[in-house]
Parts: C-alpha cells; structure tokens; sequence
C-alpha cells in the first residue's frame, strides 16, 4: 500500500560550513540543503513535498509537530554534531524506529543520530586531497541502484577509508575506489526498528557533489526506498510500556 | 591463534532479587551470578578463570582496571537497569567495542548496555505463566550449539514473545517456542566493533534456569565463541581521533 | 518506478494429489493452485493478472513466452518433485536470477528448483498430527507483514521443524509455533541475482489453509514485494559472456 | 572443541595452465596447488597436514575415502572447469554441507562447486591489465583479518570488478581496489549446512600471487577459520531421508 499523496520530506542541514566559508556559500547559495532538495524535487517532482530545516532553527526544525509530518529525513552535519541537542536526537531516534525512512550523508556518520542508531563507533579513514571517487553498484536489482550508472564519476572528492565502525550492513549497495588507492563501502542499508536506513557516503562540503546527477538519482530512489510504507507512523521509544508495534 | 592461557570471565549480576526475595535466595543461594559462574567452570574447567561482580561493587565491580582484565562478559539485570551508571555503560560499551565478548543474559535486553550497543528499543512481549520453553537448535554448525540437544527442555519459565525490536541477528542460533504458543528468537550473535556480542533469554529470576544443564552448555559454548581471538584489546570509543583499529 | 499495468502473476501446482485423492479434491475444487490465484485476486483485484499452470500442462505451462509474460511465480509441489524437468528448472532459475518474483510454499522447499537457487539441503524435519500453527512476526516493519494479525491462527496444519537447511535469510519474516512443541523459520526472504525469493511453510495439502484470509494476505504481500520493479527482465544464466545486468 | 591433532588440508588444483604454458610453470614449479600448499605449511607448520590433488588425478584426487580425511578443501580451477565431473562435484558439495570447510580461489568463483553451492550465476567482470590491487580490510575482527596488513598490496594482478553474481555474503572481510579504478569484494564468507565457505579473489595464474607472503597469511587465517570444530562429518546430500544434522 503506497503512502498516499506525497512523500514528506524533510531535508536537514547543519549549515555551518555555508554561514562561514565563503567558497562553499558560492558553491552552495542555498545551502547544502537546498541543493539536495532541489535535487530531489528535480527528480521526483510532485511525488514528493520536501522542506529544509537547519540546526539553527528553533528546535534545529525537527520538533515534534515537524517530525510527525516527516516521512522520510536526510540527515547532513559535519563540524556542529555536539551542537545538536540530546534530546532532539534522542527524539528523531524514536521517530526512526517508529518507521521514519533516515538518509544519513557523508560526515553524517559521526552524528550523535547515527551513532545512536548503529551503537558502534561509526568511525573511519579519511584524508582530502581532491581524487577521483568511482561508485560501483554489487547490488544491481537494488532499488537505490535503479538506473544508476556503473561506475559514478565523481571528479574530485574527499577519501574516505575502512575499516569503517558500521555494524554489517543489512544489504550492501555500492562500494567506492578512490584515485588513491583506497576502497570504502559507500552505500549501506540498515533496518531498524519499524524504519529503514541508508548511509550515502559522497557528499563533502569541499565539492559540488549535490549538483553531481548521478549522486542527485541515489538520494531520490533512496527517499523511495525508505519512506514508510504505511506513512508517518508513532515514535518507538524505550519506555517499559506494552509493545505495541 | 587462541588465546593464552584460561579465558577471563566476569560474571555480572545486578544481584537485587537475590537480597529482596527469600524464594530467589533459596533458589540461587550464591547468587545468579554465583550459578552462572559455577556452570562455566563445571563446563570449562581450567580454560577460564571466572570471577563475578555485582550492581553493589565499586563502580558496579566493573573499574577499567577489572574490565582490562576481562576477556567475555556476562550480563544479567532486571529491576535496577537504571541504577546502572551511565559512565560506566559507556566504559563496558567502548569495551564490547574494542573486542570484549559480551553475554546479554533474559532480562539484560532491556539493559542500558545492550540497548545502546543494539541502538534500538529492544523491547519484547512477556508473560509469566510457567510455561514449558523449547529451545530449537536453526544453526547446527554454528559453535554455540556444539553439543546442545535439540531442544533444550526448559520445564518451567517465563514467556517471552515477539515481535523482540533488536537489529536482525548476524547469526540466529535458537529459537524457543513456549507453552501458550509463543516463539521467541532466543539465541541471537551479533558482532560490532572488534567485539561478539550473544544474546541468550532463557533465565528469569524465578525459575532455577541457571541451574539447567543444557542451559549451561550453551553458555559455557557461547564464551568459547565470543572470546577475542588475541586477547584483552583496548577501549574503542567515539573520539574523533584517528582509527587505530 | 512501479510496474506499468498490472503485475502478472504464475501459480503453478504440482496438481497431483488434487488429482488423485478425492479428499483433496473436495479440499480444492479448483486445485490448489486455484485456490492460491483466487485468494490473490481476492486481495489484489485489479493489481494483478493472475494465470495458473501445472505440472501436467506441455512444458509444465512454464515456456520461454510463459515466463516473458511473468512478473511473479509462485511454487507448490511435493509428491512429484522428480518429474520436473532439469531443463524447465534452470529456465526459471535464470528468471528468478534475472528479476522474476518466486514465491516458494511449504513443501517447495523440496523442489529442484528451490534447491537449486539455495544451494543446500533444504531439509527440514515435519510430522503430520493436525496441530495448530501460530505464524509470528518477527519484522513488524516489512511489507509482507502488513495487516497481518499477530499471531495468524491456523488451527490444524502439518508440523515443520527445525533445523531448516537452508542459507541464513536476508531477512527473516515469521516464525512459527506448533502445537506439539516446535518452532520453525515460517517465513523467509531471499535476494538472488536481481529477483526476490520467499519462503512461507504454510499450505500442506491435507489442510485448507490456503482458504484461511490471513495466509492469502501473506502470499498477496508477497507478490507485491517480489514483483521486479522494472517489470519482466532477462534470464541470467551462467554462460560466459560479458556481464550486463 | 578444536580439532583433535592437526586439521587435515587438501590443497585442489586444475593444473592446466601449468602444464600448457611455461611462463606459469616457470612461476609456479611446483603447480600453483604446490604454491598454496607451501604457504599454508609456511604458516601453520604442525597445526595442518597439507596434501594436493589435481584434475588429473583418479577421480580427480576427490575420492569418497580421501575426502573423509579432509577438513578443509580448497579449489582453483579456470580454464577446465566444464571437465570436473558432476559426480565429484556433488560429492564435494555433500562434504561441504557435512561440514567440510571450502576455500574457493580466484577464477574458482565461476567452478560448478562454487556455482551449485550459492545457487546464482557467480558472473563478476575483469579485464587483465596488469593493476595494483589494494585489499582492504572491512572486518577488523575477524579471524581471518587477523595479522593482516591494511591494505595488502599485490603490485600486478588482474582486475576483478563488480557486480559479483553471488548471495550477499554472510560476513564480508575485504574490499578490494584496482588502478584502473575498480572496486570489488574480494573476501566473502559463507556458511552453508554445517560447513564454511571463503571465497579470496586474488590468485590469478599469470602474476605471482601465491608466494606472496600477505596472501598466504590469507589463507592459513581461512583454513584455520574454515576448520570444523567437531571434525570430519559425514556428507549432507538431499535423500528424502530423515534429517540427522
């Protein structure tokens, strides 16, 4: 049973880097956010209702109001992760396990969110000297995969290395090579309670990855893929109630 | 290359029960953890040194000195998960994480640590009737349920039921069906980090489950699986400092 | 990217017991496979295209232009498993392989086909004393457990059990009780080169359970979660040619 | 419970394109089985007993008896794989579902046994150019792992790329990358019935993979792996008969 109408999407930013580096301002006048809803209202058009939400909104736009009218979160942050309050994350956690589909990108793994979610370290290897990521599907008949090119070219990135702290991932979708020789596992689902999960690794605010096509594809079949399949449902949290998911 | 020398166990027990309730006293005279303690060394013999610690312990017996000490931990807590320190979760966490073996023991899965280590709300449905438990064996070649017989016969216990919200196990090992017709995922593997984590639901406080033989076997098996092929390995925590493991 | 049009579902029946015992007969006056195709329809009206095709019909009613027009298969067999044929086997593994939904019931599990695309013994132990079965779910979250009550009674069936030989499941649906005792993988999915398989043990001939509302629901999700998404692809053989999928 | 004295190693080789091209047997004198076999006595000294077979051998060295007095098999073959008789394969296969550990090697992943026991195609791409392949460790815990230098480095080797047509691995342990840009799972483990498959992509006939001191580390960590706890099994065939693992 498809969700009725629309998707619900709320893109989150940290938008830290855009407010105080002019380059990445030019590279991103909207935000890091606003380029990756435009590219998800670019491909899914009215299939979708997206907004942006930032850490400096009131309750970083992620209150309780906002999240019941949120099927599916992405989730970018990368310098202002201890800046989000615990009990934000604590409750966009419960929303997740209450079937909120979550996107998490790139230096998202190190977010109190996904660390909460996953319960390992979520570290890895990096180093940012501007090389060429290839984004290889291994799971074709993947619905993240679906018309995706094998390889994605993405010109210059960051490099990102294992071991990376993730638990297994319930299914494997894409693997990268860098132009410097490393191999990272950049594409990972996960399910976790009643939602799904899926960890995007390209995204550095140093690059102009979000207006990349092929990266803007990923992240729209993964709104598809992860919004629930019945809609906004309940939150799921760890109180000694009767279980009633 | 196995460890050397005995594998280095400590058998933990929230240990309330016991000092609250003469019927769990007079069950379990040493204690739960008095039980599970002299089942591994009835089973394993010189290949462990087992020692135990309680909730009441200095910093819950559980110091960084004690934990460097320990090879396989086991966990079992039921009406004082919250009297649990989170500093100290977080020290037995970033230890699982390093490559610490980890036993969450029945109730345990409501345990500040497992549910941070799982990210998810653990939760599950119980009764407590009395019922007969069955402990069906679904992965015979798997060490844990090296000389187990299929079933184990639990004559009494309480009920649990599903649906139990944990990640999918990497590996399912048991599965119990119960009396009133409920079935239980009741041996569930995972590895995160460089640590085993077994999760394991026969033993409630008021039947003599530890007492079982069959019972433990799989325990005695499941320390085997989850010592750390090289011992003792260091914290790995979530500071952002380069990845050494 | 959904299926254009409606989702052309096979089900195909070995069509033997119906044949020759009269109480099966009665049981299933369309056959059993007629009672499957009806439950979907039932379910899915219009969402479907629902054929059937037994053993008996030329090249089982599984042509190459048979399989072109199938989206989903679904399986059920058990006295006469020999007599497919090993060409018609792997013809509709490299289907399967190559994007066409199977779904796999009760003593299909047996089947070349089955255990050729597992690749193990797919044993199982059963004994037959008209028990009742308690279908449990173990993933509240997964489309083929939508709307389906918790437990499903079914209130006599053949009993299965323990240890199932098969590969650990890409995700694990249900889980069954039965009366006499035993638990048993009741629902199983699998991810095979681009087409989904799943298992589900209900549906012995002598029980009318592929009457019962509840099991219809369950093989109805599963048609829509096995259906490939971009519709009907190509085989996928072993032969060695360059890879295009 | 170890093995009781040394685990019992047959080290299988095709032996083909050493006898036909004398560029391989100047690089492998000894066969590239005699390679393997080397490394893993180099490594495992008294803890294995290592013998070899080829093709060419009586029943292609797979005999009922010389099987039952191996623990772990390992297999390369390429150019003959269409002349390995079904009816060892089979026999292998039962052995492999009875228990007996299987180290699949290189372009093994496209041999009948490789093939029957994961069920799909096991098509990946290449392409021989002469590449650095880089594998990376993805599983710092595993055993397998163990020792193992991050990356290793195999200065020229062929290229292996994805999509690899196998069932999403029950643990991944490396990654690999290739200059020209490729990524690829080049360590996958499996368990299927009792016994424990690894598949280890590099080993191709035209570079000196197989004296490479990293590689071999490799494959004794795998056999060590691999082992079965309880020894030699009985094989696991699929006769309708009762279910006695």
């Amino acid at each position: 049973m498809p969700i009725k109408g629309p998707i619900k999407v709320t893109v989150w930013g940290e938008n830290r880097h855009e407010q105080r580096e002019e380059e990445v301002r030019r590279r991103y006048p909207d935000g890091m956010h606003g380029a990756i809803a435009a590219g998800l209202t670019e491909h899914l058009g009215s299939r979708v209702r997206v907004r942006t939400a930032v850490l400096d909104d009131p309750e970083h736009g992620l209150s309780d109001k906002e999240l019941a009218e949120t099927d599916v979160l992405t989730w970018w942050g990368h310098m202002a992760h201890e800046d989000v309050a615990d009990e934000v994350v604590e409750r966009v956690r419960s929303r997740v396990l209450g079937g909120m589909g979550l996107l998490v990108l790139h230096s998202g793994h190190y977010s109190k969110l996904f660390r909460s979610l996953m319960g390992t370290t979520c570290s890895l290897n990096w180093r940012d000297a501007g090389e060429r990521e290839l984004v290889w599907t291994v799971a074709p008949g993947h619905p993240i995969a679906e018309g995706v090119p094998r390889p994605i070219v993405i010109g210059e990135h960051e490099t990102y290395g294992e071991p990376f702290g993730v638990p297994e991932p319930d299914e494997l979708v894409f693997i990268s090579s860098f132009g410097g020789g490393e191999a990272f596992r950049s594409g990972c689902c996960y399910r976790r309670g009643l939602g799904r999960i899926f960890y995007f690794s390209p995204g550095d605010q140093n690059y102009p990855v979000y207006h990349h096509p092929d990266v803007r594809r990923v992240l729209a079949n993964a709104v598809l893929w992860a919004a629930p399949p019945a809609g906004v449902g309940e939150p799921l949290d760890n109180a000694h109630t009767p279980v009633r998911w």
